[in-house]
């Protein structure tokens, strides 16, 4: 069950005549929460604000969305999630908006995910799926709400994948349905270069720093199939799962090695420390 | 004001777990109704239908879209659009989705643009937008609710411009922000070749149709910026604008040509032929 606000108000409607509806015009964030406390909110709210930028469409002051937020997390002593949505709001008919829009802001509590303890402790079947990544340098990076592409991706995983690798029309593997990729290769930590398709994660920014502050090289280019069925361990990366690591990609199955261990120690250090700091 | 039927009963809101609002994961139709008769429907619901198979979205009965656009023309005498969405329906966070989701059917009548009759009588003035349109074979030709490059190419139009063309990241011109393009060069009808990108108008369709009619000479491939330029005439096409004069692109200017004349007179009478045929 959801619990919603839309505009501060509590809600399960949204206007028809939204753009957010009609041309997928904004963008969105989920987050992971423990008891009261969105997880690494300030970066999450960093990114929402720097698409909303890209897309012109205004920010809300940062103050109400904190309010939103809190008010569903309120007594909450349980992991849950949150999603935010920022719209351009209603318009008239066709793709021109108006200078003064006045953008919808939806703030969604939704349960933790039952499988991510599963994952976390078992780690995930994948695959690389058909679906390709558009190029497409200007709406790179921005969480948008033009989704297709996951949607379509995601329908390759069946009951039998947990999560599947896309690639862009190069042939370059890019990113999870729903995740970053890490891989070790030779014992440097790889990542793709997201500069023409892909979403930059939070988690993802956050294992980029924890290997740069722990001496691991770490390489962030482009990366094909080949290589990644040939590293010595892969794991994925999002908001709500943290680090999960693959046990089987394809036919190739693959063990969880010291270093994929260390960062994933690290990482959940930090999501402590975040909760403690709120505290 | 629009009047909206959502799954066939009036109402203004949408359920805020659409999937069309969080993905984009739908289609729409933009029809133009002439009285109580909406244009070229069947072509219309053709498309809509082979969008929705490729999305894997189960399509209602025909009768059922067909009774909404009744029920909102009803007793009409004057001009209006249609636009109709179809998106995946409610569902759980997640961009996976249930085998049995039921979609989302909504029809909205608006007014006719004050604009038309003036670009039909002028021409209008266009540009060359900077926005690129992403290469994506697999969403190419689905009036998909992924719709954000269009809404970024539509704010470079400004007050000043009516339409923009935008061109793919190889440089070829592909379609404009709300129609699609066609060249008369050396007294051959060119239009850009949609295959990678873009979508493919109804109106586009029978323009086509009818140079194959009447032995005008068409080349449907890739198309530069100088070559437009270089062109005698341009012209573009959608189903609420029907056939509209380039009268300037950037610096230069274009007379209408007998060429365009003709197919326009002609495309004139097959949608007259339609209103008539449904009376």
């Amino acid at each position: 069950m959801n619990r919603v606000l839309i505009n501060g108000i509590a809600s399960d409607y949204v206007p028809v005549t939204d753009r957010g509806l009609h041309y997928g015009d904004g963008v969105f964030e989920t987050i992971a929460c423990v008891g009261t406390h969105p997880v690494f909110i300030d970066q999450h709210l960093n990114r929402m604000q720097s698409g909303a930028r890209k897309l012109d469409i205004s920010f809300p002051a940062r103050q109400l969305i904190l309010d939103d937020i809190n008010c569903l997390l309120r007594g909450n002593n349980r992991h849950s999630v949150i999603k935010l949505i920022l719209t351009r709001g209603s318009g008239k008919r066709g793709y021109r908006y108006e200078t003064k829009q006045i953008p919808m802001r939806i703030c969604m509590q939704s349960e933790w995910p039952d499988t991510v303890a599963h994952w976390n402790e078992h780690g995930i079947n994948t695959r690389f799926c058909e679906t390709q990544l558009s190029l497409n340098p200007q709406l790179s990076g921005i969480k948008s709400l033009n989704r297709l592409e996951n949607v379509l991706a995601s329908r390759e995983l069946g009951a039998e994948f947990n999560e599947g690798f896309l690639s862009d029309i190069d042939g370059n593997v890019i990113e999870g349905t729903m995740s970053n990729i890490f891989a070790v290769v030779n014992d440097v930590l790889v990542t793709p270069d997201l500069s023409r398709c892909g979403i930059m994660g939070i988690m993802r920014e956050h294992i980029i720093d924890i290997a740069h502050e722990n001496n691991i090289r770490i390489e962030i280019r482009n990366i094909k199939r080949d290589e990644l069925l040939q590293s010595q361990a892969i794991f994925v990366s999002n908001s709500v799962i943290g680090l999960c690591v693959v046990k089987q990609l394809e036919q190739h199955s693959f063990n969880t090695d010291t270093m994929t261990k260390m960062i994933n120690t690290a990482l959940q250090k930090r999501i402590e420390t975040d909760a403690k700091a709120a505290a």
